[in-house]
């Protein structure tokens, strides 16, 4: 792929059931990565936006968590769909969607 | 962990052997990926530079490929001995390690 315009992280961290620190797979990560995915291709937004899963971030609680770059933008506790306003919206236009975005305490 | 001055996204991609695309895993990305774990501990740098693993991000052939963000800089062949020298000079000053940098015709 060519160098994006934004690169979106989808956590996909998988850890064993009752792990004190859950992970993102066990709170949907992997519908979400498809649904980036998915999104992604009825786009055709490939030359200007990646999408790539990625391991363990830090703030497992609130996850799932997805890392936008070259902003540093974390999202949390996302849901398939909200992933249309974060393309319509970051992803597209540079607007960050503040209403998913972690608290400032977290990242 | 903090929002990271430095992020380090190592491919960590696997696929079977003999896939006609190859992958960093069969490049040495496991390896190296602890070198870069092992170099975080050693500099205790947690509060600044984060290293995460990460699926594909596309230009398979010349892994193992590492991508440094916010400056969106791809590094490809590293080996574990090129390590240190990314600490010292990117992650810890800002200046990017031009000897390791993709070709601009690949990101």
């Amino acid at each position: 792929m060519p160098r994006p315009t934004r690169h979106v992280f989808v956590c996909s961290q998988q850890r064993p059931p009752g792990h004190p620190r859950g992970s993102c797979a066990a709170k949907g990560a992997s519908a979400l990565l498809q649904a980036f995915w998915a999104e992604l291709q009825k786009r055709q937004a490939y030359d200007h936006v990646a999408i790539t899963y990625s391991g363990c971030m830090g703030p497992c609680e609130g996850g799932p968590n997805v890392l936008v770059y070259p902003e540093a933008v974390l999202y949390q506790g996302i849901k398939t769909e909200d992933v249309t306003e974060i393309f319509d919206s970051h992803l597209e236009q540079g607007q960050v969607v503040e209403r998913l975005q972690a608290d400032k305490s977290i990242w």
